[in-house]
Formats: structure tokens, sequence, C-alpha cells
């Protein structure tokens, strides 16, 4: 079984990261520190080996995933000496990246474009997406093709019921709808060739009423969105706790500060409000009754690829008395995401294979905004995947 | 069903925090805030009213639950108007408040101490606890009476196996063995007369393998030791992400600094080192593998009742990239600790309405240092009282 | 000497702080701490008691001095028993308040106003105002008034060259310029008929071409701006260690939150333009080079009068090595600002006395945007108090 | 002029960054930022130029220049590609460091050991470091001398005050009396042959009455002790604030956690006794009134080169108000002290051409025990420096 893993945005961080660390993992020079899928109970399920993948992608920029990889070199989130181990794969890699297609990213990305598909008609594009798959997995000789959304937030999409069917999402296509994002136009081009998709991002991607009941005709198992990495981890951990013990949350402020690309586009109001949306429901998912909560993403150049979160939590106690606590978490996105990146690919590629189609609740913990699930308690998502575990232990 | 609540170290900021509350909800002056078994699914037992607990208890220190209460009102833990409120029942609880024992309990404490049983033979200090918890069963007309041990923390017992049969512990007694501590004594009186107990403090209490025995014999509850209510519930609550992320741990470094009666027993060494092996145990019993752990505990005067902890923890992820997080919490250890101190006397009441005698393991979250429980994750911790629930709910 | 102190927001939380800290030094009932002018070299200037001071002034909302001190005794920020002890002079202090104006104060505080002198013509209103100042004067029998302005910030005034002579900004009176700031006619009003003034608030209040011409023509000493109190105190005693030890300053992110009626005001962006704008300043004035510098203000209720700043530093050593520092600061508004009220009152009293009008340069430390004075440096600031001192010590 | 710069502990990391730092210089590889002396006015002072420094030492440890500076490369302390642009200088230096003595260092530095003149007689030490110099100076044929202690801390000395008397300083030495510390040694030996020193650690060093009483006599500038570099930098710029404003501090609680040898030598009780009194007076120095004021240094191998200090201050202002301020500080002790160790050589070598003999009081700044000054507000401290550039401004 060989698994080819697509990536959208492949020359950025967190892609870059993955294939980094996936072939350092090849080479004998890293270990398995971060990646879920290592450890028990995850560990027994016969998963595809991420010594294997194949990676292939598409990306906007003109970059190169080994110049990516120096970068995050330079500002110590990879280690140097690792980078050069690999850098014959990431040159081979390089090879299998083409150009996407920046239709509706927001004008934040689109400045960041040097090679896009604009100018084509959706129809065409999506066309070109399918073939620039199945080209990938024919050549790369693959059985089963996983296709991962790892690019730059795109704006909210402002009406996605418009969109609630798959004849309507088609139309769309056909039409040359407007207002159709990019990050949709790969899901589809996945999803309607039964190849797994992932959707890293805050962006739409599959969580379109038409794209579900598409992957529920074909059978295709899909989930997503928005990799659950930083703050919005710490608070899936720590806002269960308050609720246990009966503390009433009054105030729940976070302040976020990043120096990376994702910075700069998030530096766009339009395409921060998908990301502010998403980190915030969180904490409404565990919390009960009304308090405040906001959340603040600053572009800060010199964190470089790091991220500064600094929470600050008001609570009310016995008595009414009123506490606090206040956190900081200093960590590089790329490396939290990229193992998570490499988990999902092992685990949707074994619910593929174990044909569970449509949309995989057991895959919860990973995600901001986890599709069709309402748990964001970290522990009871990690218990969805253990019953994932219980439930196929033992199968070959 | 009319519960008496014994507390050992009653003038103390916890026990006289616990009377207020319960007098506050009795009276409407407040609210559930904090009370875990305000909430579902506890709150679907058949659990004694906390508004009908009658409180007595032991001290060695002359001041008064009221002059407490003033002075937490004064340093803003307790709101001053709810003091007030309830200082008529604050005297008369007063009344059922006797001198206490300091054998064993360190210097620190016995400075503190104005009025003792010391001088008499432990065998004659037993026997008067004992006829202090009947006296106050009888004459205050109690179905059941509760002892809680919310005293200062002891000096660390040296060799506590030499009490490990009930056969050695009465000898010890009886030969006056200068080792034994008092909370011990405490705890004896209370099982040997069928009266359920809580060890909320770090000390030694029912922890001796000759007072489980006991336990077991009388069929008795009971359950410690050292309430989890600011950094070790924190802990309890953060640790599982990182081992569930498959992150590593390098070093975590806890630094408490509080200004009460607690933080100054806690300046002597001898009674500090009770109090650390407590705290440094929970995060050994969640992450694997080797790190550096170490606690410190440090009074500081202008705090006051108040505690502010700051932890500092580095960690492994993807590619060996170190991360970190740090965080500091601001909370009343009496704010914190009294609602816990409600909750267990009704959950220990309900276990031996249904005979369920011996350690508690469902208790094991409110505990730093649950008996016989190796789980710290919280989560895990919560889980075992919930299956607690289901197997009583509908019960009566 | 009769020193009269008129409040231009006379209820607002700091006016309060101010009248409550100075009849409780007149009733012995607190102590001198936070008062600049209390300690050497400065109390050995003959300035003016605060315990004779007159209290007097306007506002525009309905509320009390005595009800707005009750409610900072209940957010911890004022001790209730001190508040108590006051309470009479408080009442007769809110005789002499009368109703303000909300002419061009910005849609938040309008909204926030009850009795106003809305729907007159500017010069009425100036009238008004000079009319309020003289009556309270005379009917005090105060020697002199000192006007100060602590209410709640307006929104920046676009073009203040506009009003750079005396004659275009009394030309704008006459002709009812919808323009000019409710602040500035306060001012006005003071300047014109020799009240010393000082602008406590980040709006314009005298900080016009025309207002330091009449103040120069009428010898009255003015000053301002925005009362340097927390975060922005804090970087003027930290940032010139940065210049000192050459370190270069990359990026200072700061994070303000806090729930008084002042962060109500500034959820307003109009208003919180001028805020932001005297805050960011500070650095600039101390830091060379090129370096990111933001600051967020945001409304977070249950922090109350409390403000907790967070900033986030990142420098440059040796050998280009980025480092970093992180601070909280955790303070009441009103209670760092009041004694500074206090302060300047009394050495903008002692200039008048000496003849001395115009700017008053020596009070920059005083000032987020100290007007006519370039230095930012805490030290510095003070320096030149020191000098202001040598010149006057000694005399009569 | 060529300057020869002896480095006492010349294989640690301080020493280290410093002379790779001063070789990048030369090399054009890295700019000034962190060295005081090269911005204005103290550039316009005319010192010898850091690119033409001669370095040398003694250690007692067998690693070397070259493999420190790769070890702080792969912490992330100093850039790996300044290392390799200047590792054939780092080997030429090597060449002329030579072995140290461990007399009365402490069991921890002792341990650290691998080739010292233990077993010798104390003055036959002297006369072989007095030889080290020599030849060093004369086979570099540098003009001048400096002479700069940059080893682990020693244990503090019970009664340096036995010393008072350079006649009692010489018989102790004639006397072998073991309780003189190597670092008074090293000093001696510098001044007796009119070679200029600092002490930049907390040793003793020349801080004895009889090498000061030498140094007058033989007209050699010197000055001491303990470099300040991080937390008590902090302190020194951030306390007098409080004091300007009148705020009462109540207590300053202060957490350092490190992770290099120097940290390792600290965990031993005694080396660290000496560390700790030296950051805790600078407080004390600036501050009035008691206040609790305490020091923590904890070894946590995680941080390497990097040391995290957190810090928390309680403080009361108006109207008797508890507030506080919290900081941590990030920085890499080795990054932060190189630069003051090559501004001091220059600085110190300016004294000395000019003929000033003695205690160096205008370098106070950099230190935090500043020998013979009082003075501990950084601030005033800078007007020393400034002071000196003013008298001695234009000067060739």
């Amino acid at each position: 079984m060989r698994t080819g893993v697509w990536l959208i945005g492949a020359h950025g961080n967190v892609a870059t990261t993955a294939i980094v660390g996936a072939r350092a993992l090849a080479a004998g020079e890293t270990e398995t520190t971060g990646l879920v899928t290592a450890r028990d109970p995850y560990a027994r399920l016969d998963l595809p080996p991420v010594e294997e993948f194949v990676f292939g992608g598409h990306d906007i920029s003109e970059t190169s995933v080994l110049s990516t990889a120096r970068s995050l070199a330079e500002s110590a989130t990879v280690p140097l000496n690792v980078v050069q181990a690999v850098s014959d794969d990431l040159e081979r890699v390089e090879e299998r990246i083409t150009a996407g297609t920046t239709v509706n990213c927001g004008r934040a990305v689109e400045e960041l474009a040097s090679e896009t598909m604009s100018g084509t008609s959706f129809s065409n594009a999506v066309d070109r997406i399918r073939e620039d798959y199945r080209t990938f997995a024919s050549e790369q000789n693959v059985d089963r093709l996983v296709v991962v959304n790892v690019s730059s937030t795109e704006p909210r999409l402002s009406s996605p019921e418009r969109y609630d069917t798959l004849n309507a999402f088609e139309r769309a296509i056909e039409e040359d709808d407007r207002e159709l994002p990019a990050s949709s136009l790969y899901a589809y081009a996945a999803l309607v060739d039964d190849h797994p998709y992932i959707n890293f991002t805050p962006s739409t991607g599959a969580a379109l009423g038409g794209l579900k009941e598409l992957a529920e005709r074909t059978n295709v198992p899909h989930m997503g969105r928005d990799g659950k990495t930083g703050e919005t981890l710490l608070k899936s951990a720590l806002a269960p706790m308050f609720a246990q013990r009966n503390l009433q949350v009054l105030s729940w402020e976070g302040h976020n500060i990043l120096g990376n690309a994702d910075g700069q586009v998030l530096e766009d109001d339009a395409n921060k409000a998908g990301k502010l949306a998403s980190k915030g429901g969180v904490l409404d998912g565990i919390l009960e009754g009304e308090f405040h909560n906001r959340v603040r993403i600053d572009y800060t150049p010199p964190l470089g690829d790091w991220k500064t979160a600094w929470d600050d939590i008001r609570f009310r106690g016995f008595l009414g008395t009123q506490m606090k606590m206040q956190f900081t978490w200093e960590g590089s996105d790329s490396v939290l995401a990229a193992p998570l990146v490499l988990d999902l690919v092992r685990l949707i590629a074994h619910a593929d294979e174990h044909g569970e189609g449509g949309l995989q609740p057991q895959l919860a913990s990973f995600f901001k905004s986890p599709l069709g699930v309402d748990e964001h308690d970290l522990s009871r998502q990690f218990d969805m995947l253990d019953s994932y575990v219980d439930r196929h232990e033992g199968e070959t």
C-alpha cells in the first residue's frame, strides 16, 4: 500500500515541516515526538507508515520547499542539520509541486501569489486540479491519495447555506459563481474522484452541505477544520477544569502575536474573521453561561514562525470570590501542526481502507472546529479516538 | 437525616470559609458556584443538603471562627456582608469547638498553639478525642458524623510502614510512640467509632496500613489526601494534554508564593517536605519519561490568604524543537478548598449511607494524592466519579 | 491661601478617588503613599496642603461622588471604611458639582450623559462655564482656582492646526464651529480668567496653538496631557534601560484590558484613537531605530476599575541574539491617578504663585504626552522637577 | 597601543562569547549592538578598539574556546555562521590559555576542574599567575594588560575583614591561609604588577581592604563586582520608579531558572550564597522601608545557556490599595555579559591611560555590587559615567 499525500499550500511552513519530518523519520534523523499516532493505543492500529508517504502538492508562490525549510532553520524552528540531511528528498518533492489557484482567497493571499490559475473559468480550474491529482497518483503509482489543505486562511464565506446541496454547488461551478472559495474547489476535486480530504485550515473546504452530500454519495472520508495546535488546544484542555469544578468563567481574553506569512495574511481583517470565528467557538462549546470571550491575533514580525499567546482568565468561585489565571504559550505553529497533518493522513487512510466514508468524528481532537462534532473537551475528544481504536484494534 | 461535620482545624481559613459558605447558602446569601456536587450529574444523587450541616470541631488556637472570617473579609477573600449576615451562626458554631492536640505537629505548628492536650498520654488523647466526637454527636443529635482534617500540614512521617497493621498502630498508641502523628490519632478516633473520615491535608491521617485495616474492618468510608485546589489542580488538567499529543515535557518548574498561616507553617522545612511530596507526584503519575520537576513554596506575607503560582514548562515537539508554556494562577486557597470540603462530606456521607466502607476511589479528583488511586488525570478522575453516579443514580 | 480645585468629570473614578483621598488625609484616615509631593525633595517646597483643598466640578452624569466612591469600594479599589469616614464631606462636595457640556465628546460619551448643556451655542457654553468657575470661587472664597480635566477621552481632533492662533480659536467659538472639542472650551474658560489649568486626559484641552497663546498672554500656568499612571509609566522607566545598554528593541506589543467606564468609552474606536496616539509616542521618544510598536486597549467588564497590561518586548543583543521580556501590570487606574492629580494641583498652584505662566515642563513626569517636552525618560523627567525644586527651595 | 585581555575562566560562556564577539567585529561579521561604549556619548571617548584586543587567559577545565563556542551555537545563543567565521581566531587564542588554580573555589567548581595548580603553595600559585600574565604580555607585545575575572562563582568568604590591610593579605599568602579565595590571588597578581583588574563575578576578587590598599599604592584602576546583566539590571531600572512615585513596595520575589554550568555550580548552596547576597542588595539600595525581598536561583537543565527570571512585585499605592507587577525576562547571560566585559576593558584601559588608579565609580552601572558606590539606580549610575565622559571628552 503506497500512500500519496497532496498538500495544498505545499510551499508553506506547515507543509514543509511535515515533509521534512516525514523524510527525517525515514532517514532515521529524528524521533516521533509530537506524532499522536506514534503512541499507544493508536500505534496498535494498522496505519500506513509515515516513512513511506509520497508527497506532492499545489502552491501559488514561487518559493520552494527547500527554501522554506532553510528559512525555518534560520528562525530556529527546524534543526539545520535535519534540513541538510533531507535536502535531496525535498528537491525531489519539489518536482511534484504545481501552481494552484487563488480565486477568492482574499486580497492578502493574492498579493503573495506569483503563479496562479487566475483568469480561467471555475470548471476549467476544477478540471485542472482533478488532472493534477490524477497525474500525480498515476505517475507515483500510489494506491491512495489523501488531499490536505494547509494553505493560508481565506476570507470567511458570507452565505455558506447557498451551497447546501451538491446540485447547487455544481451549478455554482458551472456559473462561475465568484463567491465560491478556492478551498472548496480543491475539496470537490478530491471528493468527486474518491480521494480522502482533510482541511487543516479555517477556510471553507468541504464544510458545505453540497460537499458533505458528495462525500456521503462517494463514501469518501473527509474531516476538518482548522488544526488545533496552540492556544485553542490549551483552551480545550483547560476550560473543562473550570466546568468540572463548577467555577464560573467571567472573561477569557486571548492575545496572539505571530510573525510568519500566516500572520501577515491575518493582518487583513477579512482573512482574520474566519480564524477568529474558529478560535472563539471552543470555549462556548465547553463553558456554560455568559462570559466575555475575545481573541486577538496580531502580526509581530520579530517572532518569525513562532507564536506567543497570552490568555487572561477571570473566574468566580465559592462565595462569589473572583480569581484569575494567565498563561503564555510560546510555540512554533509549524512544528506543532506538522505531526498532526501526518497523523491525520494516517488515520483517514485507515478509515478509507475500512470503507468508512463521510465525516470522521473520531478525529475531532485534531481540530478547532471539528465538523459534525459538538464536543470540544480535549479529553472527551480523545475518548472518541480511543473508541475508534477499540472498534478496529486487531483488524488487519 | 442530620449530618454533623467535625472539622479538625476549625479556626483555620478553610474550615471557616466552609462554615461561612454553608451558612450563607442556608441563608440564601450566596450561590453554589464552586460546589462540584451542585452541578449535574452529581446533583442528581441523593446527597445530604449543605444547608443542614451541623458544624463542630477541634482547634489549637485561641482565635474564633468569626474572627478568622473577619480577617478573610479584610483580605478580600470572603465578602464582608456575607460574614455579617451569618455572624450569629458562627458564634453558635464556636460553642461546639474545643481544644485539639499538637503532638508531633512540628515546631512551626506548636508555636501557633495556645491551648492543647499536650502533656497527656496518647491513649488519653485518643480517648478524649473520641469523647469529643461522641458528645457533639449526641448533643447535636446528628445521625452521622463526618470528621474532616483541615488543619496545618505536619512534618512528614519518616517510616509510615512501621504502622502497617492495626495491631502495630494500637500498640504505638499504648506505648506513647513519639513518632505517631497527631493527624492519625484523630483519624483513628473517627474510624474506630464508625465516623467517616476525610483528610484534606498532606498530613498522614488515615494513610497508614493499620488505619486502612481498621476502616475495612469497621466498614467505614475514608479518603484523602491533600485537597487539590490550585497549582496541582491545573497540573492535573494540563499535563494530560502533553501526554495526549505526545509532546515530551523536559522540565516543569513551579513556584508558589502565599501569605497566610499555612505559608508561615510551610516556611519550616520539615512541614514543607510533606506538602512538596504531595504536589510533586501528580506530574509523575501523568507524564512518561524523565523530566526536571521542582516545586517551590515561599511565604510572602503581603499576599494574605491569596496564593500565586508561577509555572514554567519546557517541552520538546516534533523534530526535537523545544517550546514552552508559563502560567500564573492567583487564587484564594480557602475559597477554592471550602466547597470541596462540603462536597466531600456530602459524597462520603452518601457512600456511608450505602454501606460502602474503606477507601473511596471515586473521590480521587478532589485530592493531590488520592489514596489507592494511581490515576492523576483530572478528566479520568471525573470519569470515576461519573461511574459512581451511574451506579447510584435513581437509588434513594 | 485657600486653593479651589475644579474637576471636569467630577463624578468619575479619578476625581472621586482624589476627593476621597484628600478628605481622608484631612481626617487622618490614610497616609500619603502615592503622593509624589509628599516625599523629599518636593516636600520641601512651600506647597498648598492637600487637606485644605476645596473641591467643585462639572459632570454630565447624574450619579454622585458618594455613589461612585461606594462602587469603587465594592470593586476593592478604595477601602470601604475610608469612604464611610468621609461620606459627609463627599455630600458637601456634591453640592458644588454642576452639569457639564458634551459638545463633541463623541457618541460613546454622549450616551453616558444625562444632563448637559447641549442645544446651546458655544459662546453661551463658554459663558456658562466661566460663570460656574466664578461662582464657585467666590462662594467658596478661594484665593486660587485650579481647573483639572479628568473626564472621559474625547475623539481625536483631526486638524488641530486650524486653531493655531487665539484669534482663530475665538472666531471658532463665535461661529459655533462643530469641530471644537468640549475639553478646549473648558480650558479656554479657565485660562481667560486666570485659572491654572491641567489636562489629565488625552483629550485636546489646552493643546492648541490658540490656547497656548492665551496662556502666555495672561501668564497663567497650564500643563498636560494624559496622566502617566500605568503601562506607559512602566515604558518610560524601562525603555531607557534598553537604550542605555545599546540593546535594540525589535517589537513592543502592549495589550491593556480594563473594565470601568473609561474602558467602555474606549470601546468606541474614535475615542480610542486619541488614547493610543498618546500611549504609543513614549517609546518613540526614548528608543532609536525602527521597531514594531502596537498598543491594544480592550474593555473586559469583570476587571471593574482595575487594569491589566500585558507587554511583550523582543530585543536584539550582542551577536544579533534575540531575547525577550514580558510583564503584567495590575493596578487601579483611579488609585494611581488620584494622587497625581493632587500633586499637579499643588505644583501648578506653586508655579502660579511664583508668576510662572505658560507651559510647565517641570511637570513632564506626570504625563504621557507632556506638552512642549520631548524627554520621555522618567528619570530625566524627574531631573527636571528636581531642578525646579533647586530653583525654588528656600523661597516662601 | 595594543591592549591585552586576560580572562580568568577563559573557557567559560562569557569569556568565549566576548572573544567570539570581538573577533566577529574585527571580521565585520557582526554589529556593535549591546556594546555600551559603541553609542554616544561614550563612543566619543578615545577608547582602545575592541577589534584590536589580544586575548589570553586561565581556565581549569580541559574544554576549549572553540568547543564552548560550538555548544553555545547549538543552544541558539551565538550564531553558528559567526562561530565558523572566527574559528581560526579562536584556535589561536586557545594557544594562549593556560591552567588556573581551584584553591577555595568550592566543591562544585572543583568537580568541574580537570587541570589545576592544586597541591602548590599559595605563594607559588601567585608567582606562577604573575609569570603567566608577564609571559603573555611580553610574547604578545601588548602595551597594557587588563585582567578580567569571568570564572564561576566561589563560595562566600566568611570574614573578609581579616584581610583589611595589604600586610595581612600578604601574610595570609605566605602562611598558606586556606580561607583566601582563588579570585583574590588572581587579583593580587594583577594589581601588584600594574595590570588593571575587573571582577565580573560575585566572587571576592579585589574586594578586600588589603587589595584596595595595594591598588591605591600602585595607582592601578580596578572595579567590580558581579556584572549586572539580567534580572538585577531590570531591578535597578524599575525599582526607582516605585520610589519616584512614592509607591511602597511590600514584596519583591524573584525566581531565576537557568541551565548552564553556572547554574550547576549555583546548585551548591555555598556558591549560591555569594550570588544571592549580590543580587539582593540592589533593591535595598533603592527602596526605602521594610519589604519582603527574596531571590531564588534554580538549575533547570533544558534552559541551556538561557536564563528565565520571574519577578513578582506587590506594592501599596494611594489609600493603601495594594497592586502588583510581574515580569519574565528571558535572556542569554553570556550574550548579555560579553559586550559589557569588552566595554569594561575599554573603559578601565582609558582610566589607566589617564593615571586614574583605585576604584572606578564611573563604572557602577555595569555591576550588581559596585565597589565603593552606594547608588544602585541605573539612571543615576549612567549619570556618573556621563560625568566621566564630560571630564575626559576631547582629550587624546
